[in-house]
């Protein structure tokens, strides 16, 4: 298996984003003396995510960044809590900016680092935009070197093209590169597409109930317990 | 000012392409005791470099990397130099990939880390691909935050839409993004889409004779001596 590149699913994946949104929103929360209950929020906002991707995907709608869906999210989540008078225009775009305040999972630095001093090259393949990926790698200390993903490909992940043309971006055909991810469904699109595949999973991604993505369910090119691990198996 | 990013001219303002392309054109002469002229044939490969984009430019050709252009302008250059069958077509490959193996002006690296470490973003916009920027700057040790460039806009500078959309990637309007450059038509392009500019001179890029770009031609909101300086009027 010769891989030269490795692409990164980042929500879930290396960044925990329930427990660092739910965060951003208790901050603003307080500071503006708002009763709400932040996982809750955080959860709801996500549970948009997808609903407002599939519009795109399904081609309702053209392409459109991943921080202006979330800014329209969030104007649905807080009308159906009752918050939408709560905070301000500027306040919501703030609020906004929590999805590039991620903290990572503790392996996920040591890891990218270590494949950073490595022949291979390393590049989010998220659905968020390059101005989010480059923001959030500023705030988290990942070092890309270079932004792959959803703007790359015009389109959202799952779709074959996202995985494709990221690839081909770094100069690769789609067997030279890994998909890296804790989900399942992302690394069967990867799959098809007709990339690698490296899975760890994410046990507390979506709290302490978590039914999903527990472990591998195909037999993945990669299966590790976390990113150093998938490392050493390169 | 309100500079949030500085995005960057490469080819000559921040690394040595003529006597790193020479080198290159040099060692894999020596390795197949072919008698050339490296300078020479880096000068000449260069010269092809705005007819090719200009195809592109004007709408006589669809976008296609730099990389792919380089690789026909090696022929080109080769066949009128009498050595087309020189090198086979695996070491022209190689010959093609000297343009990620370009050494940086000294004063480049220092420059870049202390952005690095300050709140502004910094990013390639050069006429290189994502492939290029991303292997050059593995090579080079430039840490860049992201790559946007002529890919991102699907055209080739000094076209607006490369500028702007640039800009626009990083999720910034073009007045708080700084094109940084030692060619004054590279930053007349950018003011005229809307960015601010930076100018230090490089009066050694196309070797001891240089004419051009010695010095600033307008009133670019930075003129600097070098990038550290630049840096430092920030």
């Amino acid at each position: 298996m010769t891989v030269k590149a490795l692409i990164f699913d980042v929500f879930g994946s290396l960044v925990d984003w329930r427990s660092s949104v739910a965060r951003e929103i208790g901050l603003m929360a307080a500071k503006k003396g708002v009763d709400l209950n932040a996982t809750d929020l955080a959860v709801a906002w996500r549970a948009e995510y997808q609903p407002a991707m599939e519009r795109i995907r399904s081609g309702g709608r053209g392409y459109i960044r991943l921080e202006v869906l979330h800014r329209e999210n969030l104007e649905i989540v807080l009308e159906r809590a009752g918050l939408s008078e709560a905070f301000d225009g500027s306040e919501k775009d703030t609020l906004n900016t929590a999805w590039e305040k991620l903290d990572p999972w503790s392996d996920v630095v040591p890891g990218l680092t270590s494949l950073k001093q490595s022949p291979h090259l390393i590049a989010p393949c998220s659905n968020g935009s390059i101005a989010m990926m480059t923001r959030l790698a500023r705030y988290a200390g990942f070092p890309w070197d270079a932004i792959v993903g959803a703007e790359i490909g015009q389109n959202y992940k799952p779709m074959p093209e996202v995985y494709q043309r990221s690839a081909a971006a770094l100069g690769f055909a789609p067997d030279e590169v890994m998909m890296v991810a804790a989900h399942n469904n992302d690394l069967a699109a990867a799959r098809d597409a007709g990339l690698k595949t490296g899975f760890f999973p994410r046990p507390t991604e979506h709290g302490p109930g978590q039914t999903i993505d527990l472990e591998a369910e195909q037999d993945w090119d990669i299966v590790a317990r976390d990113l150093p691990e998938l490392v050493s198996q390169l």
